[in-house]
């Protein structure tokens, strides 16, 4: 039996502001710090041992690896870090509110850009302020790859290498792998393993600090997946995050 | 020009009750997370880069680190861990009040097993609760290796292939490299860097959570080291670490 655990970082301070973050490394709130170490504690409750984990290159996944990986006592598990784990690039639109540019754009074009499968925000400029070309940790991105904006579709092509190679390579060792990253990447993820649409993919919501467990057997295919914890609270997590796309 | 960055984990909450810790896994104070906080932001008005950290299994160092590396803004950074940066092993003594130790067995007899070279405290037993061998995170470690006493020769004994093989190695690929460590894990590698006799670095204290610099020409002689802050403040931290072992 082999065990994935997904978990999506706890929340930051640009979700509480409601603006569109990206590549933008926001830091988590006291509440994503809360949540995050919640998440370990009941991982570790529930007898979860992960022996390899993997995290993206901004802060709010990383931060929140480290609560859970300390809420377990695990704090010396080895930790690899990608960008290729990023949020999905929300390019020009990066820092903007998501309630306003819905009552800009309307409500279809900004589900568009959150959650269209091949749809690309306007694209920043290479050498904006915002651009991860300006951006030392990732001098090692060639200017041909670096993510300048995203759709769901582009997102999934940069993390799939990595998923292949390191992710799903490091079952061939360990038993429990665990990864910690974005709402996106995640959905890169899910998408592969539950052999969703594109279509599907767009409306499936993944909540905040939630551990996302996936049973396979030894052939790694994969035998059941579900969320750990309250199913109610689950619900309104999921439900939360439908929401913030909307114009008021 | 080359750097190499050492830091000792901040104040724990052993180190407050002065007991002796060792292979302990205990965490930090609010005041050592703290204490690592503020290297951080040293670091980083110092204009420090470091492209590649190491740190030990256990968590005040591992914790040390991750508040450093957030306090520079660099939590992306990749992190390599060791057992073999860990603490010496004090055997036996460990969970032992300093002081109470030093009543009953002598201020002379504490501080050989402190800060002798080569003077083991008396060992654990294989499976004693306190042993390495029965926590999971060791696994990797055959019987024969397995610390259940240490004498600072030995904890340098099972440093050096490390540092030499990770930690040096290092620089052929980077400038700028930090390790987050330990009292005794890091007397081996000043006393490896300095040229050190054995009694010289029984009587080097290294205060916590302030960084040892030390600069290399390109071909990895050493140029100057020297610790980084308020001097006064320093000297006041390296007495008070001398001063633990001292029997009232």
């Amino acid at each position: 039996m082999k065990t994935l655990i997904l978990v999506r970082h706890g929340e930051s301070a640009w979700n509480k502001l409601n603006l569109f973050t990206g590549w933008t490394d926001v830091d988590l709130t006291e509440n994503g710090m809360k949540e995050a170490f919640e998440a370990g504690m009941l991982l570790k409750e529930e007898g979860f041992r992960p022996e390899q984990c993997f995290t993206s290159y901004l802060k709010r996944a990383i931060k929140t690896l480290n609560q859970i990986l300390d809420a377990m006592d695990m704090d010396y598990l080895p930790v690899e870090k990608s960008w290729r784990l990023n949020e999905k690039s929300y390019g020009a639109i990066q820092g903007l509110n998501k309630a306003e540019t819905a009552q800009k754009y309307g409500d279809e074009q900004v589900l568009l850009w959150r959650r269209s499968f091949d749809v690309q925000p306007p694209a920043l400029d290479l050498h904006d302020s915002r651009s991860p070309r300006v951006d030392h940790r990732y001098d090692e991105i060639p200017d041909s790859q670096i993510p300048l904006t995203e759709s769901l579709k582009d997102t999934i092509a940069r993390l799939m290498p990595y998923y292949k190679n390191n992710i799903m390579e490091a079952f061939k060792h360990h038993d429990t792998v665990m990864v910690v990253a974005h709402g996106n990447s995640l959905r890169g993820i899910v998408k592969e393993l539950k052999n969703m649409s594109n279509e599907e993919i767009i409306k499936f919501n993944i909540p905040t600090a939630v551990p996302y467990i996936f049973k396979f057997d030894n052939d790694m295919s994969l035998c059941e997946d579900y969320f750990l914890g309250n199913q109610e609270e689950i619900a309104r997590k999921m439900q939360s995050v439908a929401n913030q796309a909307k114009g008021k």
